[in-house]
C-alpha cells in the first residue's frame, strides 16, 4: 500500500508517475470500501481522483490556494492531506466532514456546500494577494452544473475583467447533480465533442440550413456563424471572449495531460480555464452505471452495490401527491433547481413532461421563472430545499410576495438535516420568511397532512404560500382517502389539557407528542396544539388561551431567534396579553454540525425527553395546580 | 401637440415616420419639463424614447407583454398608455409610482424596481403562453448593466436552452447606473466598435502579439483566436452560442431601423436578442454631460441644469470616515454592486485606486469576493443598500456568517426610503440578518455615532459585523474630534426616566427623542435608551430595566416582524422576565408605497406625535405611576 505513506501533500511530490497511478487506484479502493461503511458522496469523488493528485502533486496547499466548489468531492483531498484515517468516522456526529473545514486543516482554505461560489472565493483570495504583493497560486474546482449558478457566472465577469491569475479547473461530468440542463451546458458538449470536429461540423452546417430566411441582415449573419463555429468548437471561445485564457477540453483521468496542464496554467498570466472531462463514479461499476443514484449514497454492498431499503420518506409523499393534484388541475407546473431527484419530482416529470421546469443551479431565476408562470394564471410548486431557498430570498420579496404572486414554496429538507450538517441545515426559512408580507406559512404535522396542505395551497388564490417539510421518513400515519382544503390562519387542538398549552409547528409534532405522552403518565396534562400555520397566527385560539390564562410553550425545528415563538410573543403583546408566559423550544443561535438528526436533535434540545424536562422547569413557577 | 391626442398604444399605431419622431420630441420636452419639478429617473427615460415608441408600434401591448427591467426607464411606456397627466404627480405619495405598477394600468404586466429579473419573468410568461396554446410576443427590455446580474445569465441559460420565443432587447448605453464593469461589460464594448472593425481587429492583432509563450496548446489557440476574431467581433456569437438569434448593434434612436429590426424579430423563432445601441440623457444637455448625476435626480432649473443644494447625507459621512479609517488601516478594502454613487465610495476610489472593487450588479458575488478578501487578513466593507442586501442572503449565511470571517456589511438607505418606494424599502435587514448565528448588528443613533461604529466595525475581529444608516440627511450633530470603539452588545441611556423606558434602535432615535421631550413637557419622564446593537442585545441593562419593572417600549424603522422589539421580548422571556410588558413600534406588515420618507412614517405610525401618543395609551394600564 502506497496510500499509507501519503500523509501529507508533500509526501506525494516524491512519487513517480507510475507511482501516482498506483495512488489513484489505492485511493478508488479506499473511497470504495469506506463509503460502503458510512455512506457519502461517492460518485464525485470517484471523478475527481487523478484531477485531485495532479493539483496537489503540481501545487503547493496550503500556500497555493485550493478552493472545491460545492465541497463534496473534497474526499480525495482530505485523504491526501492527513485525514485518511478519520474516514470511518466520514459525516457522522463530531467526525469527519463531508466537506471542506478549516477547523480540520490547514489545507482546507475555503468551506463549501452550496454550490457556485469558489469563483468569488477565488477572486478574493487573488486580490487580497496581489494587494499584499504575495505570491501564490488560487485555484478553483468547479463542475459544470455549478457553473450555471449566477453567482459563478457574475464572478466570472469579474475575473476576466481584472485579469487576475486565477485558475479554474472546470470538472467537467455531463452533470451536476442531475443531469445538466441549459445553453452552457449545451456549449460544454460541443467542447467535448470537438475531437469527432468532422461529424460536429456536419450536423452544425444541418442546423444552420434549417434557420429560416429572416431578412439579409439575419442571413448574412448565418453565414459568417457558419465560417467560424470550426474555431468556437475546438478553442472555447465563450470562456475566452469573458477573458479567460482557456485549455481544453482534455481527460481528466490522464495523469500525465493533468500535470501538464496544471503545469501550463500555473505559468500563465490572466485568468485559466482548465476544461477537464471526467467521469462521475469512475472505477466503481454500479457507480458508474448510474451516478445519480450514487452521487450521495448510503451504505452498500460492495459487490453488489445493493443498498438497503429505505422507509418511505416525507420527499416521497410530496411527490407522489403533486401527480394527483396535477392530474386534477393543469394548472400545476413544478419547477426544480437541479433537483429532479432529490425533490422526488422525476416521476412528475415522466407523467407530465411539459410541466417539469428543471432550470439548473439557478435558485434566484427559479423562484422569478415561477413568478413569471404564475402572471399567466398557472399555479407553480418551486420545490426548493430550505437552505437553497436562501439563494432566493430577494426573488420571493421583490418578485413574489410584493406582487401577492400564487406561488407555492414546497421547502423540503426543512429543520435538521444529519449528515450534510452547518451547510446545508434548514433553520432559518421560517424566520426569513415570515417578516415578509402576504406570505402564507404552513407545515404539517405528519405525511398525512402535508397532503392537505398541498390541496390548501394550490386552492388558495390570494399569493403566495409555503409548506415545509423534513429530511425524514414518514411517521406512518393513516393517509386519508381524500385530500381536503385547511382553513387558512386555522390550528388544530389535539389534545384537551390545563395550565399550559404546547404549540407544535410542523413535523417536530411527533416529538412534541411523545412529550406529552410521557407527561402524561406523570399526571401533567398540557393541552398540545398542532399550530399548522406560522402566518397567518391563529388569533382566535390564541386569544382563548389568553384569556384562559393558559401558559403556552412552543416547539418548531427551526431557529428560535425570529421564529414561530417570536411569532407567537409578538400576536400576544400587540393583543395586550403581557402577562401570559411563552416559552420557545427550537434550534438556538449557532451552526449546528453534521452528525445524524436523532444526534442534533439531543444537541440543541428537542428529543422529547428534553422537551419533557423543559416544561416541568417551566411548570412550577406557573399557577401551582401541578399534581405531585 | 401630437402628444395630447396619444392616450393609448393603439393611437400611436395611426401615426407616420415623422410623427412618430416629432412624437420623440415631444416626449423628451415632457419629461425635461415634467422631472423639472418633481424629480425621477431623467436619464434612462431620455435613452429609451425611440425605442419605447417602436415597442408600442409594434407590438400589441398588453396582449404582448413588455417586460420593463429595473422599471426606471418606463415612464416613456407609461406616457403612452394613458398615465400622461398623471406625471406631476409622480414619486410622490399616493401618486404615479416611478416603476411599473400592475394597479396603475394593465400594460404593465411585471413589477419591477430591482434589476436582472425581467428575463425570468419573460421565459415564465413564455412557457405559461405555451403551456396554454396562446399566440403573444413577450419581449424584455434590459440594460448592458442588468445583464451582468446572475440570474439575468442563469435566465438566458434556460431560455437559450429551451429555444422560447422570447424577444430581449439589450438597452446598451455602456451604463448601469454607474460606469460599468466586467468582461462582458468589455464584449459588448467590441460590438459596439465593430463598425470600426479595421481599427479593432489592429489592436486586436497587436494584443494577440502579447500573449506570452506558454507552449503549443496555447500559442496554437492564440492562433486560431485570431482567424476567428473578425467573424465574433461583428457576430455577437457569445449570445449566439447561448442559443440566441444577435440582432445588432444598431442605432437605437434611429426609429425606422428599430421598427425594421422589431418585425423581423417578431417573425423569428425561438429567442431573440436585439442590441440597441443608446444615449443616456439623450437630448438634454446636462444629462448627456453626466449621466451618473442625472440618472435619478431631484428637481432643477431646465435652462440651467442647476440643482438645490441639499443638505449632507449619511451616506456621505460614511464614505467621508472610510477614507479616515482606510487612511490608519491599510487592510481596509470596499467593495460595490454597481453603485459607486450612490454609496458615495467615488472619493475612496479617486484616493484608493486598488481599494475600491465595483463588481457590477452582482450582489452575490460581491458579498462573497468580499469573504474571500477577508480570509487573507483584510477588512472588506461591503457597502450595499438594505433592499439589495436581499440578494446576497444565502452568501452572508453561508459564506461569511458560517465561516465567521471578518466582513463589514455598511447597510445604505436602511428604514423608509421615499420615493422609490416598495420594491426599495430597507425595512427587512434586520430581521432577517438577527435570526443568523455570528452576526453583529449595530445601528447609529445619529452620524457621529456612525463614525464610531464603523470604527468598531474595523476594531471587532470575531466575525461579521453591520451598521445601518438611513437615506436621509444628517442630524447636523456635533462629530467628535477622535472616532472611538463602542463595546460590543452595549447600549447608551441617553436619559434617564422612570416607569417606562423606550429602546430606540438606529437613526430613528431623532423621532423617539422628539417624542420623549414632547411627553416630558406633558410630566411624563421615560427612560430612553439608544440601544446600538440589536445583536448581541444588552443584556445587563434588559435584566437591570426587567428587574427594575419598567415596562419597555422598543422603536425601530424596520420590520416589526422578527426585528428589534421581538428580539427584546426573546431575550425578556428566556430570561424569565415574562411579566415585562413590551410594545413594539416599527413598520408593519405591508408593503409601504412611495412618498417622502415623512409620509410614509405618518402612515406607519413612526412619527414623533404617534409615538407619543402610543406611549400615553401603554402606560394608564401600567403601574399607575403617571402624572395626570
Amino acid at each position: 500500500m502506497l496510500l499509507t505513506s501519503i500523509n501529507n501533500p508533500q509526501d506525494l511530490k516524491k512519487c513517480s508517475l507510475p507511482e501516482l497511478y498506483a495512488l489513484a487506484d489505492e485511493i478508488r479502493q479506499f473511497l470504495v470500501e469506506n463509503l460502503s461503511k458510512t455512506g457519502g458522496h461517492l460518485a464525485p469523488n470517484l471523478g475527481v481522483v487523478e484531477l485531485t493528485l495532479a493539483l496537489h502533486y503540481v501545487f503547493n496547499s496550503p500556500v497555493d490556494k485550493l478552493i472545491w466548489d460545492v465541497g463534496h468531492q473534497a474526499y480525495v483531498h482530505k485523504i491526501l492531506t492527513g485525514r485518511r484515517e478519520m474516514f470511518p468516522t466520514l459525516r457522522q456526529y463530531k467526525g469527519l466532514c463531508g466537506f471542506p473545514k478549516m477547523c480540520e486543516s490547514p489545507h482546507d482554505v475555503w468551506e463549501t456546500g452550496h454550490s457556485s461560489t469558489s469563483l468569488s472565493a477565488a477572486m478574493g483570495m487573488a486580490t487580497a494577494r496581489d494587494l499584499k504583493k504575495e505570491k501564490n497560486h488560487v485555484v478553483a474546482i468547479i463542475g459544470d452544473g455549478a457553473l450555471t449558478g449566477g453567482m459563478a457566472l457574475e464572478a466570472m465577469n469579474h475575473i476576466g475583467h481584472e485579469g487576475k491569475n486565477v485558475i479554474v479547473v472546470l470538472n467537467d461530468n455531463e452533470m451536476s447533480i442531475a443531469p445538466n440542463v441549459g445553453a452552457l451546458h449545451n456549449y460544454l458538449g460541443k467542447l467535448r465533442s470537438a475531437t469527432n470536429y468532422k461529424r460536429a461540423k456536419e450536423e452544425l452546417e444541418h442546423l444552420l440550413k434549417s434557420i429560416p430566411a429572416v431578412g439579409g441582415r439575419l442571413a448574412h449573419m448565418a453565414e459568417r456563424f457558419k465560417d467560424s463555429m470550426k474555431y468556437l468548437l475546438v478553442s472555447g471561445i465563450l470562456f475566452e471572449e469573458l477573458g479567460f485564457t482557456y485549455i481544453g477540453p482534455i481527460d481528466g483521468h490522464n495523469m500525465e495531460l493533468m500535470l501538464d496542464t496544471l503545469k501550463t496554467a500555473k505559468q500563465t498570466k490572466g485568468p485559466v480555464l482548465i476544461h477537464a472531462i471526467t467521469k462521475k463514479g469512475k472505477g466503481y461499476a454500479p457507480a458508474e452505471a448510474d451516478s445519480v443514484k450514487w452521487h450521495g449514497i448510503g451504505t452498500y454492498k460492495i459487490e453488489s452495490g445493493d443498498t438497503p431499503k429505505s422507509a418511505p420518506m416525507y420527499t416521497k409523499v410530496f411527490a407522489d401527491t403533486m401527480i394527483s393534484l396535477a392530474e386534477e388541475d393543469e394548472r400545476i407546473v413544478a419547477v426544480t433547481p437541479a433537483m429532479p431527484a432529490g425533490s422526488g419530482l422525476i416521476p412528475f416529470g415522466e407523467r407530465f413532461p411539459d410541466r417539469l421546469f428543471d432550470v439548473g443551479i439557478a435558485e434566484q431565476h427559479a423562484c422569478t421563472f415561477a413568478a413569471g408562470l404564475a402572471t399567466q394564471g398557472l399555479k407553480p410548486v418551486f420545490a426548493v430545499y430550505s437552505t437553497f431557498l436562501q439563494r432566493a430570498y430577494d426573488q420571493l420579496i421583490h418578485d413574489v410576495a410584493r406582487q401577492k404572486l400564487n406561488v407555492i414554496f414546497a421547502v423540503d429538507r426543512a429543520g435538521l438535516v444529519g449528515a450534510d450538517g452547518e451547510t446545508h441545515q434548514g433553520v432559518y426559512d421560517i424566520a426569513f420568511m415570515r417578516a415578509i408580507p402576504n406570505m402564507v406559512i404552513m407545515a404539517p404535522k405528519d405525511e398525512n397532512e402535508l397532503r392537505h396542505m398541498m390541496k390548501t395551497a394550490v386552492a388558495y388564490e390570494d399569493g403566495p404560500i409555503s409548506f415545509r417539510y423534513p429530511r425524514l421518513s414518514v411517521r406512518g400515519v393513516k393517509i386519508d382517502d381524500e385530500m381536503k382544503t385547511l382553513p387558512i390562519g386555522k390550528a388544530e387542538i389535539v389534545r384537551e389539557g390545563r395550565d399550559v398549552a404546547i404549540l407544535s409547528f410542523g413535523h417536530i409534532f411527533e416529538i412534541a407528542e411523545h412529550a406529552v405522552e410521557q407527561l402524561s403518565r406523570e399526571g401533567i396534562h398540557p393541552m398540545l396544539v398542532n399550530a399548522r400555520f406560522c402566518k397567518p397566527l391563529d388569533a382566535e385560539l390564541l386569544t382563548r388561551l389568553a384569556r384562559e390564562g393558559y401558559d403556552l410553550i412552543t416547539v418548531e425545528e427551526g431557529s428560535e431567534m425570529g421564529g414561530f415563538g417570536s411569532a407567537v410573543r409578538e400576536f400576544l403583546a400587540e393583543a395586550g396579553y403581557h402577562h401570559i408566559r411563552v416559552k420557545t423550544i427550537g434550534v438556538p443561535d449557532y451552526f449546528v454540525e453534521h452528525g445524524s438528526v436523532k444526534e442534533q436533535r439531543l444537541e440543541v434540545g428537542l428529543t422529547a425527553e428534553q422537551i419533557v424536562a423543559c416544561v416541568r422547569a417551566f411548570l412550577p413557577v406557573s399557577k401551582g395546580v401541578v399534581e405531585a
